[in-house]
């Protein structure tokens, strides 16, 4: 997203992996565990979230927009707008479903952005 | 990019980092160092690519739209449709430059897509 001044910033893709989420309420759910990158195009299909120990689920992982994703500097770590039960039910998959090769990742993708109500800005 | 049958690809970010590319007559010219990505929409700003060794550079990261990066599995790294002059002379920097928060990050990328005359896909 570029303002209209033109500002834009940006972070290292390698300083992702492995930041705290909180929810709104400012509890931490978990890790971002990986980016998961569309090859061909220069969009993010979206963040691989791991909730692990807290919620239990254990491998899943949660594919959430990243555009949802809004990094605090006082917590050192993301801010969903989400609340835990809308975390909890969401579309979650084994980390080889989110890069597979056979056509079901841009159904994964849509699922997932219409979960989350965010507008789908890829062609 | 989705074909119109709905396929996509993907790969995690975590992957990508020192993964080999390569120039299209084939010779080895450098590494993905890492991928700068927008913190505010679900774009890729572009692949920073380090040619350190071989092109005596040292330091200097080159930006270069992730889109123009094709994997090939034979080779095990990603091709680039560029020759070495093209690369050699395209626009480098120092890596905290390409994560600057004031602004001339979008400069940055205006300047490397119109370098490698990738038409602009980020509003």
């Amino acid at each position: 997203m570029t303002t209209s001044s033109g500002h834009t910033t940006a972070i290292l893709a390698s300083k992702v992996k492995g930041t705290a989420v909180y929810n709104d309420q400012g509890d931490k759910i978990g890790t971002v565990e990986d980016i998961v990158l569309d090859k061909q195009s220069n969009q993010i299909m979206f963040a691989a979230l791991g909730f692990g120990g807290l919620l239990g689920i254990g491998e899943k992982y949660y594919p959430v927009p990243w555009s949802l994703l809004d990094f605090n500097e006082d917590k050192g770590g993301y801010v969903v707008p989400l609340d835990k039960d809308r975390l909890q039910n969401a579309p979650a998959y084994d980390l080889k479903d989110l890069t597979k090769h056979d056509g079901s990742l841009g159904d994964i993708r849509a699922e997932t952005y219409d979960y989350y109500s965010v507008s789908r800005d890829w062609h």
